[in-house]
């Protein structure tokens, strides 16, 4: 059995996009195993529980994920990650992988692959609300497949804003007022807020959104009109009516799950798609298992591991 | 983050059956949060996710099986497993083990659980209906909680049954036809079998049974017939119904969850019992993820371990 402590290490990002988009094509066209994660509560925080096969990937694995809020205050990470591989043929232990940062990265590949495909330019304006680490792997992301011509940071601390700016030298990177930040043609969403804190007058007719922070019930970063105004796109749809952005207006009755327009793999393959420049499209990203093995395969190729015995 | 090859070393069966008596208890008493195990279909067989919470013993994390039955021809075991324990305060984490041997183990003393509680008498014959791994659990661990005066170990192979007795060295143990096997006080059942083996005319009143075998849709060891005379008692019912000796009689509409007895945790709690020495009385075994956390908390006292970086 190997184990992967730094697995990220070599990942290039448009090779992660891509791969991330290959697994999105798998999902639209059925071709995956994939049981809605599983959420276990703790005292302080929760994990999540991500199991998962893709057979055209011959991978299969499990993902564990915790959510602890107040971790940054004892010096570790909110969210920490491992991913077991098993061979798809025996269903041996294969491979362990600390997946913290492979997370960061496969969320942010989701995003721009919405962002490819929904954004109505192809050259933006990007507001981002949040400032924290998916903030930064989304915008470096989402530069790969569109043109950034401004990013524009809000953050509830404008000192983070102002530093999470100087990380991003070849973009045109500046912090800005949270309305200002939602005026872009592209917004992303990534703050852990349980009451909406985007109002629907800052949006503009033709705004692509990721809404990536929403990850558990009874978070919500949207003013519920805005998801009224928009054709709302989702990774998968029962993990978005449990915990994605759409879960709190669906248990307050102020969005149904017909009204879901589609799926990103269903994007993708093209079977649903932006219908005018005009509209308002929402990706709800909930982050799905198969993002996790994808990565996986890619980066199990480059990074050194350590050799475990299982017998 | 600690990974553990062999946790399995220096445990004690009666040390097992007590911490596995214990989660029982927690069970009954509702103390803990699981999740019913998630399975996901490969080719050759399948894999098995099963999280959980015990508060009281401050344990926490997933473990992950596989079922590959055509595994011993390519010299591996059918049933492997890793567990992953979360730190409860953090999420973050901090233990593998190898669970492989942990899982037989654990197996095993629920059975023993069952059979203390459930069996009508002290001293017993016991009847072994399959003399694979398993088998030898189960039998190693009711001998610690009950007299087993005589075993009689049936096996489609009649020379494994030999080979098994060997192995109890301690125990009047000794080969004979399925239907003796199934005549005995306590009759434990082994067999990956899809069309039951015990018929209903050899099980005599005031038996007990462990159903071990059946874990998956589409299992079934028992005829039936037995479980329609039977007081039946299952580990967790949302699992037994969906995977257990009850799920292929459920949906043939020969056994409905109505008639579920109640759980091994409402018996060791007290809350549920045998009603007379002479009524028959199933426990219909799934595994649980909370025994796997159980023997986990006591196997990684006293184990090695390799230390990994996790940064």
């Amino acid at each position: 059995m190997k184990y992967f402590d730094h697995p990220e290490l070599g990942l290039s990002i448009p090779d992660v996009n891509r791969i991330i988009e290959e697994i999105f094509v798998e999902h639209g066209n059925g071709r995956i195993q994939m049981p809605p994660k599983i959420y276990v509560t703790f005292p302080h925080g929760d994990f999540r529980t991500m199991p998962a096969f893709v057979p055209s990937l011959g991978i299969a694995g499990v993902k564990v994920v915790n959510v602890h809020p107040q971790n940054p205050a004892r010096g570790l990470p909110t969210v920490m990650a491992v991913t077991l591989i098993l061979d798809v043929e025996t269903g041996m232990p294969e491979s362990i992988l600390n997946a913290t940062k492979l997370t960061d990265l496969r969320t942010g590949a989701a995003g721009a692959v919405a962002a490819k495909y929904l954004s109505a330019k192809r050259a933006v304006m990007l507001g981002l609300v949040g400032s924290g680490r998916q903030a930064a792997a989304q915008l470096a992301a989402i530069a790969h497949e569109i043109s950034v011509e401004e990013a524009l940071v809000w953050d509830r601390r404008e000192e983070k804003a102002v530093s999470f700016c100087k990380e991003f030298k070849d973009i045109d990177c500046r912090p800005a007022p949270i309305e200002k930040a939602c005026g872009c043609d592209i917004v992303v969403t990534t703050t852990p807020v349980r009451t909406p804190v985007v109002r629907s007058e800052w949006i503009r007719e033709g705004t692509h959104i990721n809404a990536i922070g929403a990850d558990a019930p009874g978070k919500e970063e949207l003013d519920p009109a805005i998801l009224a105004r928009a054709r709302v796109f989702v990774d998968d749809p029962a993990q978005a009516i449990h915990s994605g952005e759409i879960n709190v207006p669906i248990t307050q009755g102020l969005f149904s799950p017909e009204q879901i327009a589609g799926t990103l793999g269903e994007v993708v393959t093209g079977k649903k798609s932006r219908k005018s420049p005009e509209e308002i499209t929402v990706f709800d990203s909930t982050g799905l298992a198969i993002q996790d093995l994808a990565i996986a395969t890619l980066a199990m190729k480059g990074a050194g591991w350590i050799d475990l015995p299982f017998d």
